[in-house]
């Protein structure tokens, strides 16, 4: 069988389990995710024993530590993952419950139900947790899901499957509800895409570079963010210990991430006050400092930044640096660099913590907090499968809710349309 | 300039305006509607004038009588455009309406907001008042729109566009915030769908021919459905009053339109004395039947359905009629016939009402009451501008909440990440 007919088979076997997973009782549901929990510890061993396989042929290859430190299946990896299981099952189901209900003159009352999104299509990197973490929450969003993980993954990806699939059988739930497609080769990815007539929704997670792959070859929507270029703006008005704190937070507690702040903004009445403070502290934590011209007068150290670091999403301990002359400047500066994901004011001025959150376009706009807050367990959804920069669908974390859509429901006593 | 040229340039003018848009009061929006809507009635002589111009045209190119009847601008459809765009203003606002505002452990209150999308692109056929119609509603939602009707009533949308803008422009608001692509090339539709750096959102709205053509060749996400093919399942303890009643009411009060019944499921327990009755009043208003073989024992003069007949929207005075020996036998035929679209029972059993609520997978599922009531001013959205029988973003009518999105606001004290 080719890759392209064999994804085209599970794809069809997912569809039809979606049928039925999308009706299935929490309490059912809750158990399939209790079973792959307690498979996960009792298998221990065994998942090890095939991470080390993926491990060699990483090593092998002579992938960095970084990749290999994600590709690791540790016992402390094995644990987050059944514990992060046992968060899920603790979570509301979303599935059929009213968002709305409301009586018409006619005496029809119509509600809107929530309800399952169908097949979602997962795509990630290197990661096996991100097997379970996905699997889980599809599941409990009552979707069917279909797994695609980074190939250095496979074997690890594989013996996870196999025990969610234990788990769902075990369960009376159609084991196709939760599959990892068993082809090694690249080809899968393109055959998952051009499943329109079977999958509803493709999550990509990772890179910018497999981001846009998925993007421009899927016929299935997609839901995803291209990066994080995150201001904080300290404005005239700001606190400077509590811009300094969050400003530190933001670029220092852990910078690989997408709600890492990568550009700080400084109102010029505060700049040299603040900037001199900060310097130290960035200093200390090893930050780079690329500036404006006056950043630069303010702090010698800092290198002159080009346009390229205004659109930089380092993901680094790197930090551009711009001193703006109003609000105005801050806004029309995240209106052109921004990316839609996490934006921050820093101040103590009411109208102006109104208007940033207003006219502030991002999917996660926060005043007098760090930006690393845009998560979804953080802003208590729960849970997050990703994070959307596109608006349609979702726009910001996406928990078990965004795994879902409405239907509406009408109840009649015999109403005709006159 | 080529048509990709002046399409491209709209499109850049659009994105720009909707920066304005997205932010103005509802007092502003709702003055604009208002002006539109009073040019409308003064300006009269003038749009029938120009619409004289396209039914000229149509006549001479031999356009249907029907497609004549929906091009024509009488006075009572200007009235009608004016009056609808005053009930757009009488609707609330969207944006700015929080769905949802909650406290975190840490004191961080987290909120979701209601914004824009940003800017849509319409696509219909050639009936101006869609012009205003979806104007009206993609203002009153924050949106900029571009509007781009059937080139069959390209005079008629070039006056109503000149109308819209005056209003816009008088009330201080960018004109470029609602444009008639001024070209009547069919490339047009084309070079609209590869804007997807600037525009948002497509909404197709017209035959299936029109809305397939748009899918395939977006660029850009779109909402819309393909067809409707509605049922109606009358149960074996339905009211043979009620069920008469409201299939009659789902096939013969407007048959043309997408939430009328194309076919109609019997229990075979009432199947006799159900469809004896049904077939007369049918026979009356001249709706054509074709069965299934019990169906055409019972109806001597019904015709054989063929597998055709299942898939069909016939959107004409002919239904198919099916008996089903179970209830499992009605939601096997909907899951695989059905459109997503509209479907119903008719029933008095409690359990039978919640299952086929639970159980069928329509944008609509309705208990005893005609499928005629999908639509947005029926299920009390006040208007709508589509509907959606895909999932994502929107499923079933959509008013102007489906013509927004939400972002996620952060009330902080100097709350950091740990």
């Amino acid at each position: 069988m080719s890759v392209e007919e064999t994804v085209r088979e599970l794809a069809v076997a997912a569809q039809k389990a979606a049928k039925v997973v999308c009706v299935l009782s929490t309490d059912k549901k809750n158990e399939a995710l209790e079973r792959i929990s307690r498979k996960l510890i009792a298998e221990a061993q065994q998942i090890k024993q095939e991470n080390e396989k993926d491990l060699a042929y990483a090593r092998e290859q002579g992938l960095s530590d970084a990749m290999i430190d994600r590709l690791t299946v540790s016992d402390a990896v094995i644990e987050s993952m059944a514990n992060g299981l046992r968060d899920v099952i603790g979570l509301p189901d979303p599935v059929g419950s009213v968002t709305g209900m409301w009586l018409r003159p006619n005496g029809l009352q119509v509600g809107r139900v929530r309800i399952p999104l169908g097949v979602i299509g997962m795509i990630y990197e290197a990661r096996p947790n991100a097997t379970i973490d996905a699997a889980g929450l599809c599941l409990k969003a009552g979707n069917a899901v279909i797994l695609r993980g980074g190939s250095e993954a496979f074997n690890s990806n594989t013996v996870l499957a196999r025990i969610i699939q234990e788990a769902l059988r075990e369960t009376g739930i159609p084991e196709a509800a939760a599959q990892v497609i068993p082809v090694r080769d690249r080809l899968a990815v393109n055959a998952l895409l051009a499943q329109d007539d079977s999958v509803d929704l493709i999550i990509p997670r990772g890179g910018e570079a497999l981001i846009r792959f998925v993007t421009e070859n899927s016929r299935i929507p997609v839901l995803k963010h291209y990066k994080g270029v995150c201001h904080i703006y300290v404005d005239e008005t700001a606190g400077i210990g509590m811009a300094e704190e969050i400003s530190y937070n933001a670029k220092v507690q852990r910078p690989g991430v997408c709600n890492a702040m990568e550009t700080l903004l400084v109102h010029e009445a505060v700049a040299e006050a603040f900037l001199l403070q900060m310097a130290r502290r960035f200093a200390e934590a090893g930050v780079e400092l690329r500036g404006c011209p006056k950043t630069c007068q303010i702090i010698p150290e800092a290198k002159q930044a080009t346009d390229e670091d205004w659109q930089a999403e380092y993901l680094d301990l790197i930090l551009a640096v711009k001193v703006v002359s109003s609000m105005d400047e801050a806004i029309e500066h995240i209106a052109e660099y921004g990316s839609a994901h996490t934006e921050a004011i820093v101040t103590s001025d009411y109208g102006r913590a109104r208007r940033f959150l207003r006219e502030v376009d991002a999917s996660v706009v926060l005043v007098n907090a760090s930006t690393r807050f845009n998560d979804g367990g953080e802003l208590g959804l729960g849970a997050e499968i990703g994070i959307s920069t596109s608006k349609l669908h979702a726009y910001g974390p996406m928990g078990l809710e965004e795994l879902t859509t409405t239907k509406f429901v009408v109840f009649g006593d015999g109403q005709v349309r006159t």
